[in-house]
């Protein structure tokens, strides 16, 4: 991205992991003992609160990040990755406490990263490729990228439908807060 | 805000400090020890990195909050609020490594909290009001709800930061990301 001021080193498997393993710690620290109304408030009609969102980011543990990475390794682009089920979350199979969502995505996360390890993924295997159901060819390095960009979009949007709770209470400062006003930059 | 399906009780300072006292914490959990690329790394000309943004914290912390608190109680609106330096982060008075910053952010938030906790303020004293140099006349309720939103805007300002400079590794994901495309929602 030429926006981009500073310049950034080509993907490393080690800075993405280092990543993926502070989410489960940052989304905890923000999030466990919260009183439960601003925990469990959404930002309207079809959008997520932070109870749902965890409860997403354990389905994709379950069902997306290293069964794309298997499914590449051992089918190449002559198998279709599984479809993603973006409602997973309202399901009853969740754990129905915060707590317990959190307590889940840190387990799997832990199991999916020693995973991820115990793969040895080396640069070429960073070259492979594998098939999305709709953008066609993706790489291996492209699909880690997202899990990584994918955790950092959902802490983004856990803090912003916190933020957004409080939407009436800070009066005039409103205009100052990106947060609330829904302005980027 | 109309648009917000749940019920949220009225502002509280349980709840507030609820959220104050998780944000060195939040922050601490996602940037200590990650590669150093990234957390200098920002979004642009005058954009802000995350080391970038935690300095602001520490200013905000030194000079904003609890000093316009202070202000409230013993002058209310005869006494304007001074105005707020954003580029102190930029000064060589503030710590120079990430992990200093977000010791020094941590320490100066507890005294803070605690500072607040000293002023045992009632629901009388949430209404008292100040004069704020650009808006007039605001209340110590508007005040702390700002406190807690512009914490949360600058969590959801580093996870953005951090996650766009993976923009081209994604791939054809971008689609998809928000953090990445720049969409809300």
């Amino acid at each position: 991205m030429t926006e981009l001021s500073l310049s950034q080193p080509s993907f490393a498997l080690d800075d993405a992991v280092a990543l993926l393993m502070r989410t489960p710690t940052t989304l905890d620290a923000l999030l466990r003992g919260m009183p439960e109304w601003w925990t469990r408030a959404n930002e309207g009609a079809k959008t997520w609160s932070p109870f749902d969102i965890v409860g997403h980011l354990i389905h994709c543990e379950e069902t997306d990040w290293i069964p794309r990475v298997k499914i590449i390794l051992e089918h190449g682009e002559s198998r279709t990755f599984e479809k993603f089920n973006r409602e997973a979350q309202f399901e009853a199979s969740q754990p129905q406490t915060l707590g317990g969502r959190l307590d889940q995505f840190a387990a799997l996360r832990r199991e999916n990263l020693r995973a991820l390890a115990e793969l040895r993924l080396s640069d070429a295997d960073l070259d492979r490729t594998g098939r999305h159901p709709a953008f066609g060819v993706v790489t291996m390095r492209q699909l880690l990228a997202t899990w990584v960009a994918h955790d950092l979009d959902h802490v983004m949007q856990v803090s912003r439908v916190l933020g957004r709770q409080y939407g009436d209470d800070v009066g005039p400062w409103r205009a100052y807060l990106r947060i609330i006003s829904g302005q980027q930059g």
